[in-house]
């Protein structure tokens, strides 16, 4: 299900948002149509300042696409060719990405946007790419995006940055293990060297060991620059376990990946440490925003917020407190070519809400976003081109700026996409939405 | 991150799966070829009986696609060209899927298998489409396809299937707490017929109650046929808090989703009772098969399964007993259009081995696979096409036949995924697979 | 560490508490004391108008003790001696309560109160017994319990009442279990006639099956009536698996206790369904009442709730929401004979505030009280009176009921500590109490 | 409930223990009864060469405790007057312990043993302590002793030591939360110096800082020697806050205690990193030594450990894999004075076996431990005499020394009652010993 509901977004947009608007209409005057039938119809289109998501009122749902792909190109001064077409490339993916390849699933990409993000690596207003078949979705955030924009964006930080790989060791007996352990702290120095020299980027930063009985896991964490990195760190490790058994002969490797990682599980090893990328994201609403664009108030917010995402999921047992964030991390990690099964754990969200005076406050918390904007499907034809829409195809700058700066949106739209459901679930419009947007009228 | 190995798949291929192969062939030389150097090539290939996916080591990675495509078809009796080609049809999307369309994410689709099932829905053998940016997860998950084909196939059973959404109500004092409670037991027939007043599909099965302080959450079950059905219950949930608001004054819906659904996040609740489709798959190998194919022993993959997917996952803080469950399902809800921000809790999965004499018994319990064969983005037309190739796209021919057998479906890859990467693992294959196969080399 | 704060608790009492103070003079007065001096001294306590606690400023601790355990005979109507004295008698546990007896432990007995309750079995003022050696607890729930008897008292509901035992049976495939499933649905009586006849007071109310792999979990749940109730299901149950082996013969059964019992361990399903009694009790306070009495505000209590018991519970990776239940539980379990290892699941609660006006709602949510006043250690010289403080000692009037009354008035104990807490870490009395009333001044 | 069974350990004992039996013997064969009649039963119980837990048959029970407690004090070289007697000395506890004292609350106390335990801290044979009022539990423990014993004893270690205490901050907004972080880190050595200043034993060894949102938690962790150290680290943390608050204004202290201690609650933050005492117990036993004293095979307690402990525990929702830890926790607990509240997470527990070749490796690791031998309730007269039995009374010659020693002998207690529970389990006594040995037979 997607979530939050567009009903009144077109009414105030234009004064919302007139600045995007504005620069919607200036940059689409400026488009070549296909043809001229397309033409005529922009032209309508522009001449009723009609802001970006309502063009499917006046021209057809193509024409609407490459009217809005043509905008993103300028504003981003990017290429969005593949995006817009079909240039399927088997000898991109051969050998690299998939096997037994039949084709191409296609996978509708919009565009949520602009937000403003006070970030330490993302500054600035972003139009956020998002893959995804679930109608109501991209409204939904585009919503909670606009109000935020309008008060002053989006506040982020990065807490940490870090990729894990655990090996599990077995012993004969426990007798072994204070050994082991003692081993590991002395020789730290000589494991970091083994597991460096298969990579030119990552850097081992930490071993954190856990016991179970006669069996030892070393939680290993990398910097991995703009890649994920986890096959980095799997390579890596493997080094540094070759080291281990090599010279600490009672250790006896069980498996290279003994699920402390923890990689495609919750787990709260990653609630409390983090893997990838740990980014907080911020937002404080004065109350006539909420109820002028969010139609509600923000003491309505909060206490749903309380009964909903706090309480309800630890009734849940469940410790993840949010409403959907796994919608908004989904859809920018498929289209930007992450490894989407790490939505599992990449969604990992604490939405808290706070009342200061008349002002809503709201944060979300993502412990684990795993991403990168190199290796994987970050370098195929749309994934890259939704990536360069963000600023963040490639190596960034400095190291790991890009990957870092895509975590920072990815919590941004994760925030907006938050508050946005609070509200309409406050306002009551969830199951009105899908009824009119979305897909699922059975 | 993919796992598993390929290393051996090769070799031993034309004797495991010799009949796939000489499917395969037989099929291929019908092929119509594209242009006369194709034609060539196939025929080259084809007198090196080669196997399915070794074709890239003859022709050019397009014609090896196209060439696999034609098979599909036939074997499946169905037409996959949207898959091949990219007819982008910006209508049928319109107001349904997406909004802001700018254009398509294209993600690379292969396909695995074949895999034997003997199910309640699912019977015979399947390939399975399955979308992925992520090198040797297909190869993976094939090699463990074939181990368990040639042992006799898998065994599914399903245990359940209903899905839920749970408002959650509040009140001023837990005086009225009582009263309610018993009223919601007096009252279920007129609150279902309420909710099932908004479908003719949905029928409302249960409703269970949680109480926290003045708080109480209803949590609905329905079986909604072979949609996926989120936004069904969501409107049939939102017709029965307008009786139960209506008919008992003192409550008050705080949300019409309280978290105890629970939708995309890990829980304790949708673990213990299920959402969606609770589905069981079991396999039964040989030693000689798990030596043979997998190059692994009983024992190996016993030992590296508890100190890994049990005492691992529980050492991290997670109830999740799996190595990479995550990656199969999301592999397949993208390829055939389900919500793939519902991988996070689709992916739940308990892993167990047990030895019994000299065979491995193998199985995943997955408590929540949340999928639908109608709705949604399984009719948009590269995700209805992978749906047809397993024989399951639109109603099914008796109430939710189509939707089980997909979750049997996606139960069994995800026991071949889990399988071969358990025996990956022994062998030590998991970082070298990638540095061959995989996509991240940094 | 017990917990809260004492500072200012003399100073009030006789303003806020002087109707339990007045009854503790008149009673007092007609002690007859062991000696000349302890009636001399007890004679300037009552000149002075002292209130209980403070009677060790005026007479030595021994008489102290004596002046009040008078107190609580006349006023409960009961007959404290062996609270009092030390009537050893050895054959009374010889056999029943403990092998290898070489004396007894001798555990400080305190009260706490009085506190009103209106519950459905508990009704009207209490003293609550408890057992401690922490210093500074005891002292701490009293001044809870002042706060909120003077505002109008504990408002208390049962949700549920049942004990649990959940055996695990085996299967050669998942094959036989969806029959397993369906035969224990459908021989439902016959199971419960077997489960039945071993127990004149347990009845078996439900049966909940849990599948993993091929594994079936049966979760067993009675009424056991005013028994805690472990070992009359344990019985019950045995019997319920040998009906079961003898007629389902594929089922074969590893364990009488599979663990989703569950006894004496956390679990999400004891949260989630509950074990024992479920209870929750409640108290709103005014505003003057918690800035007077409690030396903090309903909107400081509140704010530290929220940060503390809910966001650091989940961010500690726990579904635990207190901030010290356990305490309390385990001081009334130790006064009244219950099974002190079960203070682990028992301490299980939510402990939730709202503001609502300018009032402070507070309530503690207490899945799975396990009590009983008959059987184990209740029926022991000096933990029977302490049950007769509370007139629920041995078999209540209806089924049940006197069991149903402790686990009210623990749950209202629970909420006084509960409150106490939160007042005192926000005037930040903690440590300080510590210092002068606790234990550990290293 | 208590677990396990007794049914055979009668007649083993003779052969099992014979060294201990021949020990009581010689022993008790020197005492003075107290009368003529106990001196005639006692001389006849010896000229049956009776094992120590028999002698009730020969004996009226408190004789026999007499004739324990006199074997006990011999062999320990202690005087256990105040256990066999009564010396309520209540100027002890006044001010200390309690507060609004009415008695004592006296429990059944009996010992278990011996078990040979081969720690860094305990050395030896111990006969231990435990308070009970559940029948069966010293009976079963005593069995599972017994079998460790003569296979060797136990193996124990230690991890870690630390006692913690998390205070929580809250900041205007997550701008400064960095800040915070940075600064926490550079004035490491200035917060250390606050925090030690109140204290001559507790060292500060480790500050971890969680975030969520504004809030910032600061685990620390802390030696506190041979104290339990709750209220040490407390007082301590107040001077660290303080000193934080003062150089760092922006940071407001919401509450010493945020939960992420966390004390006696359960958390997977305690899983992960400990809280008190970290320690491993671990036995290897023969194939022989199960069948005969255990009635059990290997593989019958290895496959009940998986389908109950390990399967059972996690299908329940639960991250603690044992049988009832808690059990034996609570009886040394109540026994030695600690705070029997702390049971929870002090019996969070992960029971593992293995099978290697025919023996059974058996081990419990137990991250949470918190026992002190100085300060709490540790001083009182019965409770330090049951120290004094074990030799852990007061500070041990090193720092902190006793209360290692008093963990690694609970660690070793509880895996005696784990192994036991299992074998009972398989072999199917548990109800049958409690309608024998237990209490409750309603």
């Amino acid at each position: 299900m997607a979530a939050g509901n567009m009903k009144n977004h077109g009414k105030s947009s234009s004064d919302l948002s007139s600045k995007a608007n504005r620069a919607f209409a200036r940059i689409l005057a400026s488009a070549k149509p296909h043809n001229e039938k397309m033409g005529e119809l922009l032209s309508t289109a522009l001449k009723n300042n009609i802001p970006m998501h309502k063009l499917e009122s006046y021209i057809d749902p193509e024409s609407a696409a490459a009217a809005r792909r043509h905008f993103i190109e300028r504003t981003a001064g990017t290429d969005l060719s593949a995006i817009g077409s079909s240039n399927l490339d088997y000898s991109l993916i051969s050998g690299k990405n998939a096997e037994n390849v039949i084709g191409y699933t296609q996978m509708p990409l919009g565009i949520a946007g602009p937000i403003l993000i006070k970030g330490e690596y993302a500054k600035g207003e972003f139009y956020v790419p998002m893959a995804t078949t679930e109608g109501a979705l991209i409204a939904s955030v585009n919503r909670g995006m606009k109000a935020i924009t309008s008060s002053g964006g989006v506040k982020t930080i990065v807490i940490k940055n870090a990729m894990t790989r655990a090996p599990v060791f077995e012993f004969d007996s426990i007798a072994e293990v204070s050994d082991f352990l003692a081993w590991v702290r002395e020789n730290h120095e000589a494991v970091k060297a083994a597991a460096e020299a298969t990579t030119s980027h990552g850097k081992l930063i930490d071993v954190m060991p856990f016991v179970m009985g006669a069996n030892v896991w070393l939680r290993f964490s990398f910097d991995t620059g703009d890649a994920m990195g986890m096959n980095m760190v799997t390579i890596a490790s493997e080094a540094a376990c070759e080291y281990i058994e090599s010279n600490f002969k009672k250790a006896r490797l069980v498996s290279i990946s003994g699920n402390m990682c923890s990689d495609k599980k919750n787990s709260s090893i990653n609630l409390l440490f983090g893997r990838g990328k740990s980014v907080i994201a911020e937002a404080i609403l004065e109350e006539e925003t909420t109820r002028e664009m969010l139609k509600a108030t923000p003491e309505g917010i909060h206490n749903l917020n309380l009964k909903k995402n706090l309480l309800g999921s630890v009734r849940a047992g469940s410790n993840n407190l949010n409403g959907h964030a796994a919608n908004m991390v989904a859809a920018v990690f498929a289209a930007t070519g992450q490894d989407i099964a790490q939505v599992v754990e990449s969604s990992s969200c604490f939405t808290i809400t706070e009342l200061k005076g008349r002002k809503l406050h709201i944060s979300v918390t993502m412990p684990s976003i795993e991403v990168g904007t190199v290796g994987g499907g970050s370098g195929l034809p749309t994934q890259k081109e939704a990536l360069s829409i963000l600023g963040a195809s490639g190596s960034g700058k400095t190291k790991g700026s890009n990957s870092l700066k895509l975590a920072e949106i990815i919590a941004s739209t994760v925030l907006a996409g938050e508050l946005n459901l609070l509200a309409a679930q406050f306002s009551r419009e969830l199951g009105k939405a899908h009824s009119r947007l979305g897909r699922n009228k059975s």
